[in-house]
């Protein structure tokens, strides 16, 4: 066995036993999720898809909600790939386009899609859900400031805002309404944020 | 007792005894849904406070999500007062205004908070989410159809796109991101709705 096969066997890759038990964990709650749903999905299974003890999952996580948090909580770290062509306007259209993708192709929509509606069942999710968002947004947030920085769009803009309400269409009828959501929809919402930043809607307020 | 009070009490009212039954149960499922919350909801409690036996709820309800469900199929078929101030601008501005004033006041957030919050628990409540919000995008609706017949807005705009749009970042805050609303957000979201809508953004697909 190779020194690094065998290291990461024995527990000793970067964060040790217990990111590695955090990461078993948390997969296995998203396979169950996407597998089962929210209202099938429980600890034992969880435990058993992991190979780990219900007294590890209790402890540290609480039960199934704690877990759907947790797994947000990692999403969150996940560095997001935020587009960089040069073009604000192409990348908040990529931005947006990107949100799509995930929610709408068959082998990709599954498992974020399960992860965001469990997250709305709970208080616990519900507060992951905003603490993610809120990660999301300050990565995509980058976009914008290389833009102002370039002058493709007015120094006062609030880059967070921009990329919000570039997203929050599509988000607003995968979880709220319900609306089916198409390529067209998407541009839509990259294009009217692009239009209102530029009139200064999206204008930080002044400190 | 006058002959209409003698009436309602004989449940002899519009919609019959049926109506009123239904009517006296959803009242008393928002009530305890206020009071105690989703996860401390119970059939029990709801047919206690409504002075129904628990056979019939389940019956005609199935139970809580069900309940939740009626209760805003009864909402989605209650009239929205609709703006009409002869100013598209200003009709769209107090459509996003109605919803902060709604869901920020201390006396009017409560009900429609936890309605919302617990429609986003179940398969049943989402459905019944996804057709109020039809049902109210539709009657708000006619400010936009009236301003264009008023030569206020393009005549190809998608009159439905534009109330959504007015309107859905608020409730992604409230509902998605749990960011805090204020009136500045209420604002730029229907100015920005318009503007897109004046751009073209927002037309209606050619047929």
């Amino acid at each position: 066995m190779p020194h690094d096969a065998k290291a990461a066997k024995a527990g000793t890759r970067p964060g040790g036993r217990s990111a590695r038990v955090r990461t078993d964990v948390v997969t296995a709650t998203l396979a169950e999720l996407t597998e089962k749903g929210y209202d099938q999905l429980t600890v034992e299974a969880i435990c058993h898809r992991a190979g780990v003890h219900k007294a590890t999952v209790y402890r540290r996580w609480g039960g199934v909600d704690g877990l759907i948090a947790d797994a947000l909580a990692l999403s969150a770290d996940q560095p997001w790939p935020i587009p960089d062509t040069g073009n604000v306007d192409e990348d908040i259209q990529l931005l947006a386009r990107e949100v799509y993708t995930t929610f709408t192709d068959p082998d990709l929509r599954t498992t974020p899609t399960a992860l965001i509606g469990a997250a709305l069942r709970s208080d616990l999710g519900a507060a992951a859900l905003s603490a993610f968002f809120t990660a999301r947004h300050q990565q995509a947030a980058e976009v914008v400031t290389r833009a102002v920085e370039r002058g493709q769009l007015p120094a006062d803009v609030d880059p967070v805002e921009l990329v919000r309400a570039a997203t929050a269409p599509l988000y607003h009828r995968l979880f709220i309404t319900g609306e089916p959501l198409d390529e067209r929809a998407a541009h839509r919402a990259a294009a009217a944020a692009l239009l209102a930043a530029r009139a200064g809607l999206f204008d930080a307020p002044a400190p």
